[in-house]
């Protein structure tokens, strides 16, 4: 019987000796290898992970102590220890176990993460809870140095270095964010990895400020002043104790018994403190290690050789290999990522306009501001995000962007349904968002093509803020569009008994419906989301008029259609299909198209209930 | 003739003498003294910086270099340098000059800036923008270290401290907020303050370690190595420096000579540096001096004594009171506030529950998320924002507090048409974008007794996120409103020719509209913007309907309204009456109104214009 079928709690991994604890690590690594190379998930980072997490059991006591995980998919082994074996059977499917931490599976997840760089936020407010009721449980928060790279983190840490609340921050450096890791914080923390012995030589160098007697000749005042100096340049020196926290590391994350003595170090400190924990991404998995950005979060692959089912062509890659494109012709467009370079199609662009392209970390608003510093310094910055992470630079786009009306290409990936990530990565907002913003265009491709039609347009014709939305994969409507125009829409077949408005990928469940409907079906492709071409609207609106879209339905494009509809009083029944807003789970992309209603099936269904 | 008279860019400043450049700085000061007095406007933070922007424009060549001013309230100086002195008789009115870097006004503004943290972002942009063209001027942002507590600053310095690129950081270190500054990092800053001789000390050990032969009897190799680990220690140790910038400072902001003398060192530095200036805001007028959080930014106020017209009671003492008395009956509630503890009516809950209260800082993002913190320990946090200023939440309260429905009370404090402060400032968004998110209540208020209910209702009733928006001011309905019930639209008047549903400081309007159009005029008030009352809206629909909002229109109650209508095939024409979303400039609310046609009298007007 293995280890792991023992465990479901801290107090299973506390009864193991050291080695059965070791013992432990290797099973809980073969199990995340052999699963995730089974049904996909994130790898890498879970790999990194396996001995914190049981150094974690082994000195706190989980669930009653309670700790957060930014990002929250390196929670694997978190969950494995926690009774949810079982759980990965289903892993990030529909209806089954997430690959985030969630509260409604574990009390072990204390608060659901998805996007970076909030779990020392949360920490802090759980642990001001538990002041104020004056309970004693540990809190803490469990980080990359990725996550670093977001400011809310700094936010948090300068609130919660001046709260004296105990507070357990563990970093959790693997030098990498999904990529490689960038800025000058990463390259600091690299300093600190290099110069482990930093806290020991800070006590030597103390304890010579206490006893050293003379220096050469100087006079005895002269001296003490010096060191009075010397002490106050020394201590505090390093970013996180400037900060407010006791600093503890760095650590080696691989060595569990150095793990469990600073883990109880910092278990007894009674104040917020730093763990720094020094890990490898993909450690123990050979293909993992060498490419953690491959083995980041991927799809099923062969546990062997590692080899991963080469993807299909999709709407990064077009977008990328387009704007690689273009900026060979125009030398002003600069390319902006957010710790994204492979994610969104960047990597040849990166590599090959090493001066015209930013990778700024896991910082969209800061990496949306320097696109509109760009912008005012007379470059065409182009910035591909995915959708769910674009919400954070929301104010950003609004204020630093559009209010000054400035040309910033946005290039929205992942926009409408993700699959397997689940709610907190569905780009379902995004029309939403961008649409009450001041000078804003919005397009959404049906096609390849018709993103690279649409890019070149934003780039090389349009003037402002302009963002192109774009679903994850490959899926396209059958046939050619019509060649793009800004702010038109067109009527790909013509019918008086219903019509259907779509855009983006959701054109090809229109054309589907009249398929099934019948010839007197008109559809109309909505390329141009904002502004709305409402003379084609108006004039193609049939007694039932139905909108289908990859997105939220309310402040979405059916919503921007029943405004047009409703002004003019058309006398129209208006059906609107689309993802409704409440939180929408895991799940294959087509299983959630049929579990909300949005695929070509339901929609003719409703359609046919309607006219009796 | 004064010396301000013959100043109108960078030029004109140098030439002047060192003396003649101080009696500059006096006539600068009473210049703002005495405009502000008047029009009212930013005024402690303006004072701060006399003497700072007078350097800037002696060392640097203005409108040539370019300087993002942070938040931009404290650009009056440079407006003034730069050939706007007539301006300021229009200052933040109508179609006049406005109290924020505008860059339709002068080339001297070279950024647009409003909310907080956006400047080092932004000229981070034009510094590489600048860098690509092969061009060599010079480029900084001056900012606060109220600034500081904004992630966004963290971001931009990871990325510009490893760029290479020369960027020129001034921290007009002023030891404030709007209030006083909190967090680590400004305690941080005080040591370095309380430490003015750091620079030195750092080179005296340097010299140290270079020169010193012997430490007490250790051999030399020991010696050796203890010299490489002491310097470690010691270099780089502070954390400007450790994120990449050359740190120059403490300097006195005051000390016009001192500045020149630095700024210049920061000039010839050619590479990204940071220079640490420490100010006080409102330097010269006692008043000010004294309170500088009453003098940040006001209306206009006497002179001599420096008494401000006592300002009436307003939607935010109103909501801060009631929180208050909340508060006293029901122990689990805690207020959050985002560095506004004044401005959102929060002072007496500051001071009364001291261990209740949170001030995280210029920090809208960590607020949101560790008030989710809260909610998931079992508390009912409370987080009073600015409208335009929780923009910079979006992403934390979709996704920390809306995804997992935490009971999170928003106050949505300048909710609407805001004044003077222009576009940036306008809260007309936030029925959109919190429209979009998940399990999110909204309600608006038309009188002060209905705030209270709401409040009431949010804090012991509702059970998820919620947001309660009203304006800044105290504009309400004629007339008593009926109990506030959670979801429920009011039918004030009966009619059937035209219907009128308004929401919050608009349900006065909407009476307007009916006493000018006649009794047939159907008055419905929506204190519910979401979820809506289908019901009540569907059953008082008349031929002509219309919504009056104090937001956009579009992806606002309106366009709600529109999508019941078009959903249900409504015989009816709607007309929407709100912003729309393109920006408002500055103007009193009521200029706005009528510029925008969202008054009473503009309103009554295009309904009689429909019915012909």
């Amino acid at each position: 019987m293995s280890k792991l079928d023992k465990i479901s709690a801290s107090e299973d991994v506390k009864k193991l000796s050291f080695n059965e604890k070791t013992e432990l690590c290797s099973e809980i690594s073969d199990f995340i290898i052999d699963t995730v190379s089974k049904n996909g998930g994130h790898l890498a980072s879970n790999l990194g992970v396996v001995e914190l997490t049981v150094a974690l059991h082994t000195v706190f006591d989980i669930p009653r102590d309670k700790f957060v995980w930014d990002v929250g998919h390196q929670s694997y082994v978190n969950k494995l220890l926690t009774g949810r074996r079982e759980g990965f059977k289903t892993l990030r499917k529909l209806g089954g176990m997430s690959g985030f931490p969630k509260t409604s599976e574990s009390e072990a997840d204390v608060f659901n993460t998805g996007h970076s760089s909030t779990s020392i936020s949360a920490a802090l407010g759980i642990a001001r809870a538990r002041d104020l009721s004056g309970e004693s449980f540990f809190v803490g928060a469990i980080f990359g140095d990725g996550s670093l790279t977001g400011g809310m983190m700094y936010e948090a840490m300068n609130d919660a270095g001046i709260s004296k609340t105990p507070l357990i921050l563990i970093l959790n450096d693997n030098h990498m964010s999904i990529s490689k890791n960038v800025g000058s914080v990463s390259k600091y923390l690299r300093a600190l990895r290099l110069n482990p012995r930093y806290s020991h030589t800070k006590s030597v160098v103390e304890r010579f400020l206490d006893r050293v007697p003379y220096i050469g000749g100087s006079a005895k005042r002269g001296i003490r002043r010096f060191k009075r100096r010397l002490r106050s340049v020394i201590l505090p020196n390093n970013i996180f104790e400037n900060m407010g926290f006791e600093y503890f590391g760095p650590v080696d994350g691989h060595d569990l018994k150095k793990l469990i003595e600073v883990l109880t170090l910092a278990k007894n400190a009674k104040k917020p403190v730093f763990v720094h924990v020094s890990t490898k991404k993909g450690k123990g998995y050979q293909p993992a290690e060498n490419y953690p950005e491959r083995f980041h979060g991927l799809g099923p692959f062969d546990k062997e050789t590692g080899e991963v089912l080469q993807s299909k062509r999709d709407y990064s890659s077009v977008f990328g290999d387009k704007l690689f494109d273009i900026a060979l012709e125009n030398e002003d467009v600069v390319g902006i990522t957010c710790a994204m370079p492979l994610g969104t199609g960047m990597s040849r662009f990166s590599k090959y306009f090493r001066d015209r392209f930013f990778d700024v970390g896991i910082a969209e608003q800061h990496g949306v501001t320097m696109a509109a510093g760009l912008a005012a310094g007379g470059r065409i910055p182009v910035i591909p995000v995915y959708s769910s992470f674009l919400q954070r630079a929301y104010d950003q786009i609004l204020h630093d962007v559009c209010l000054q009306n400035l040309h910033v290409v946005f290039g929205v990936d992942r926009a409408g349904i993700v699959g397997a990530d689940g709610e907190t990565h569905q780009g379902i907002y995004d029309i939403a968002y961008l649409s009450s913003m001041p000078n804003m265009a919005i397009l959404s491709p049906s096609t390849f093509s018709e993103l690279e039609e649409m890019l070149s347009y934003a780039v090389n014709e349009h003037n402002g803020p302009i963002a192109i939305r774009y679903p994850r994969g490959s899926a396209q409507s059958s046939g050619r569009m019509p060649a793009f125009e800004f702010g038109r829409a067109h009527r790909l077949f013509t019918g008086n008994a219903v019509t259907v408005y779509a855009t983006g990928r959701m054109v090809a469940a229109a054309q589907e419906v009249r398929r099934i409907l019948g010839e007197d079906t008109c559809v109309v492709a909505v390329p141009t989301v904002r502004p709305l071409d409402r003379k084609t609207i108006l004039e193609t609106a049939s007694p039932i008029s139905c909108v289908i879209e990859d997105g939220i339905c309310s402040e979405g494009l059916g919503s921007a259609i029943a405004e047009v509809f409703a002004r003019e009083n058309v006398d129209a029944k208006l059906l609107l299909f689309g993802f409704p807003d409440s939180p929408v789970p895991a799940g294959t992309i087509g299983e959630l198209d049929r579990k909300y209603g949005v695929d070509a099936q339901s929609i003719a269904e409703a359609v046919r209930r309607l006219k009796g």
